[in-house]
């Protein structure tokens, strides 16, 4: 990990699932599964948004989580692994943590 | 293009890039600046948000717009292209173009 990196600012995951289009919508609701009710619960949680590409082959998670921390705590929660261990029959997945550089908003518009 | 997708909703763009850590700085300069002053002065810009991962690799750009139209009428525009240009010597680029699908917000803490 960068050594730059504090660990308690806001970081962000942002979860790549590749999948047959055949099965992205089962991926979406066991990922949506996984998230209702014991992530979204979890101390720390900012916020998710689940997406699936127009093109069909990836889901993707944006989380927000308060800090490394959090995020971990929440890690040792058995209660979303039995649909993260289902949608990895169905998929692969590219897991990443992120520090927000910078947002930008609509301007002169 | 997946035929259920309606042209008139909220389209978000969640672009990665792969980078040598050495450049990772380098590469977020050039993307602020493909956006700063002309990508948020567009028609239909809601939102983008700008990371670096913490392990040096990737730089990933995360983008709202209200509708596939304006995001292709903005791809129009010649000033963002010299710093994208300059990203694409020093990095790969993977877009992908995302419905959606759900919003999660923080329960019963």
């Amino acid at each position: 990990m960068d050594k730059s990196f504090e660990k308690d600012r806001i970081v962000a995951f942002i979860n790549v699932f590749t999948v047959d289009p055949v099965n992205q919508q089962r991926l979406v609701d066991l990922l949506a599964r996984a998230t209702d009710g014991s992530v979204n619960r979890a101390r720390g949680f900012m916020s998710a948004t689940l997406h699936r590409s127009i093109d069909g082959t990836k889901v993707t998670m944006y989380a927000q989580w308060r800090s490394v921390e959090d995020y971990e705590a929440m890690r040792q929660d058995p209660g979303p692994l039995p649909f993260l261990e289902e949608a990895l029959t169905i998929a692969t997945f590219e897991p990443r943590m992120y520090e927000i550089v910078r947002t930008f908003s609509p301007v002169g518009t």
